[in-house]
């Protein structure tokens, strides 16, 4: 139910209109920012109402294309109909949603695939021209103008200030107690003015808990009363059960061996189910007093939170599941000391990332036997979502893992392959490689040894054999030893299943043994 | 002619003792963490004489071979000869020696190229295993123990400290008035004790001028009189110096649509004649009171000091001719001022890089048309030298630039190719590519409207045709439109070069019409 108390500078009351009248505001040709991360914190009326006009518009001949710019993804009602609508010519930094991905992959899209950290200081730095409107989703404004975030941070900050106008949505859904556990760092600045960022430990504030925006810019409140989109989880199944387990060990030597403090570093865990599988694998291991310093706080996080393990978490923002929203927003007060939401360029810092030395935890499409990583592409042309943080992260972890099962689509896919299709993560960059079969520590190995562990440890028996033949006869080359490569055959492997649909060699089919 | 002065601790001349009898502390199968970077800085008479005792004991039909690191390449003397020797069994982080580069190739070396900010980090993380013995250049020691560094610093700080023993030598080549040029930040530590690294501009001042180092764990001291090996550098030829064009007039417009200050940001440079070639360019550009903040200085750099064009520049070691190395060194205390050499995890720390906004130039092997670039691997396997700090300065940089002449081998290697063979950085952070033939702007852009750019710019219009042919045939799949790729062609043009010594199609070859 729209709660008409959120609104708390009288002045801005009468701004308050519908979302149809709000979208007159933003015209054909127009670059929005938008607010939303992984699906949370997303306007919801807005972008409905401005698909509807767009294709209004398109149904009378008239052209409306916009560039939108976003935190990271959002939901089926912003991305989803306003690529419905072909309303969107130009997306940037990162999308989850199926029908702007076919869109993209279609070529009616143009997608630029960018660093999660880098979003806000590239638009500063101009080149990506002028922000004529942001559209940001609050939980409220305070008498004194400052808005309240909702449940992601993202670029916020950033569409809000350097934006021609501003739109506010004013979601009623979120816990009014959700106040207070935002940090948002006014302190970023271009070169040559830029100075450290301030935080030495995940539970640092280094900033204020609301945002700042000119008054004058707010053409449109709009008031709306909706959860975010809170996909469900699957529960862990076998093979994210065997990841974790064989992380989890990992962690537990490294600690034995001295090279990890018993509470681990700040954890960073990307989103999705073999990421929840070793949140909850957490829940039962003999790590205590954790934090965690994130992209998304998903419903394990909340877990570790409750159960003792974990004393806080830092990210950008949710990621939850129906339930957990349901139970974070009821017991908000609770948990908001435990909770820290930051601008995407915080969360998301090199800087802060190395110097807290996180542990990363990443998914992954595939990596090849000399330990590159594809977390993008499918077949080496298709997006799937974006890098996201991904490298954010990687390149300045403590330790660098990235995790997936050793098969996709039945068996007919193997994630080790002879090169990767499409390379997000150098082996520079990539210090622990995890499938079900096993984990392959590369710290300080060369590529023909990191080679060696990856196959024996990762990659499915079914492709093992062929991994070995491939290794060896690429070995043969007297000269190329360093980074045995086999150029003709090295992506054949994406090129059979784009022919046959699995990466299986049928039983006649010697064109490898050539 | 050997300085006795330079030994000003009493009680270390009883450790002075030739270099054959200072290799007696060094044994088969042991870590020794040598001074060096860029061929400057490197010990010059320990290794010689400890390949000589390789050999030695090889010939008796014992084993001899050791784990190797270093700062970054060194010298004949050091790499050479060992690796001639085949006294090394693995070598980090970075080779440009071609011996060495020979045996890795052929898979007689384990090589773990790395990038050259982590490698003081890694070390200490523990993963590498301990490390025996540090083999370290200095030019003197004083009263009071510490230690003058030579012409690098490299990883020597780490060296010092970690290591079991330490072996000297004390090279009186080098002016004394080096001392007070360098700047070794202490404030290092491994997370959760890990601090901002306190230098927000490139002439700041953090740290000490020079090396601690406990003087009972020196085993020895060797004294020396040698210069560096200081290769020469030919004169820019057409190419770099049109590259160099192409790269100061789009500074010129960025700093006339208020993109860049007129004094620009800190200046990274690769080292080689292109890098050379741009900093002559400067010489006679509009840009002034301009800053490097880099890791090497080489000869082009001395000139904008000589010009007052360059204020001052910081970096991790030299990388001279022969006579800017003797210029150098007899005007050593009216350049000291303006250099300052710092420890190679300060001078290429991504944290850093990234606050000051470097313009990150850099050159390259290939780059691809979706722009993903391969700075190491000829022909996906063989490695050339390793990524050293293009990886610390490319992500972080304000705009990373990447350089080459369009063709290599007299035309028969395109530097513009449909997928490169091996990838060292990813299309996010390659933001220009410069090729004698122009320059390709590619920030903000999707990778079709990239490759469209890099294409029309960059690629020589001898191997034009067939990429824009590639491109539209990649461009015909209905689902892979975002990165167009043709998986089974994507790598043929290295394949033909290696079958054919071209990457020219002959007339009658119609294998790509398919």
């Amino acid at each position: 139910m729209i709660d008409r108390t959120r609104i708390g500078l009288d002045a801005l009351r009468a701004k308050v209109m519908t979302a149809e009248e709000a979208v007159s505001f933003i015209g054909d040709g127009d670059t929005v920012g938008m607010s939303g991360f992984t699906g949370s914190g997303y306007p919801k009326a807005v972008p409905l109402a401005l698909a509807g006009r767009i294709e209004a518009e398109h149904a009378e001949g008239r052209p409306f294309r916009m560039r939108v710019w976003t935190g990271a993804s959002t939901g089926p009602e912003l991305d989803g109909a306003l690529a419905r609508a072909d309303g969107i010519e130009f997306r940037l930094p990162y999308n989850s949603d199926p029908l702007a991905r076919d869109k993209i992959n279609r070529g009616e899209m143009d997608y630029f695939d960018m660093h999660l950290s880098q979003v806000a200081p590239m638009a500063r730095q101009g080149f990506l021209g002028p922000l004529d409107t942001a559209v940001i989703e609050v939980t409220g404004i305070r008498p004194d103008g400052t808005l309240v975030p909702s449940s992601s941070l993202g670029n916020n900050k950033t569409w809000l200030d350097h934006a021609e106008r501003v739109i506010l949505e004013v979601n009623s859904w979120q816990n009014p107690a959700l106040e207070g556990m935002h940090d948002i760092y006014y302190g970023t600045a271009l070169p040559p003015a830029r100075m450290p960022v301030p935080l030495v430990r995940p539970d640092d504030r280094i900033g204020e808990p609301c945002l700042r925006c000119d008054p004058d810019k707010i053409v449109a409140i709009v008031e709306t009363d909706a959860p975010d989109r809170n996909l469900p989880f699957s529960p862990p199944d076998a093979a994210a059960r065997a990841i974790a387990g064989h992380l989890l060990d990992f962690f537990q030597n490294e600690v034995a061996k001295g090279r990890l403090p018993a509470s681990l570093l700040p954890l960073q865990s990307g989103v999705g189910n073999i990421a929840n599988a070793v949140l909850s694998g957490l829940l039962d291991g003999p790590f205590e007093n954790m934090m965690a310093y994130t992209e998304v706080i998903q419903d394990g996080m909340l877990d570790l939170l409750d159960a003792g393990k974990l004393l806080m978490a830092s990210a950008t923002a949710f990621s939850l599941s129906p339930e957990a929203a349901t139970r974070l927003n009821a017991e908000m007060a609770a948990y908001r000391d435990r909770l820290i939401l930051r601008p995407q360029e915080i969360s998301n810092h090199p800087e802060v990332i190395r110097r807290l030395g996180c542990l990363a935890m990443n998914g992954m499409i595939e990596a090849d036997i000399l330990g590159n990583v594809n977390s993008t592409h499918v077949m080496g042309s298709r997006i799937q979502n974006g890098i996201g943080g991904s490298g954010d992260f990687a390149r300045s972890a403590y330790v660098s893992v990235f995790m997936s099962p050793s098969t996709a689509k039945g068996g007919r896919i193997s994630a080790i392959v002879p090169k990767v299709s499409h390379v997000d993560h150098i082996n520079q960059d990539v210090q622990v490689i995890v499938t079900e079969q096993g984990l392959a520590d590369l710290r300080g190995l060369s590529p023909r040894q990191r080679a060696r562990v990856i196959i024996d440890r990762c990659a499915h028996p079914d492709f093992q054999p062929r991994l070995w033949d491939y290794l060896a006869r690429a070995e043969r080359s007297p000269k190329g030893r360093h980074s045995p490569t086999l150029l003709n055959e090295a992506l054949s492997w994406h090129q059979r299943f784009e022919d046959t649909g699995t990466m299986h060699v049928a039983n006649n089919d010697d064109t490898e043994a050539a």
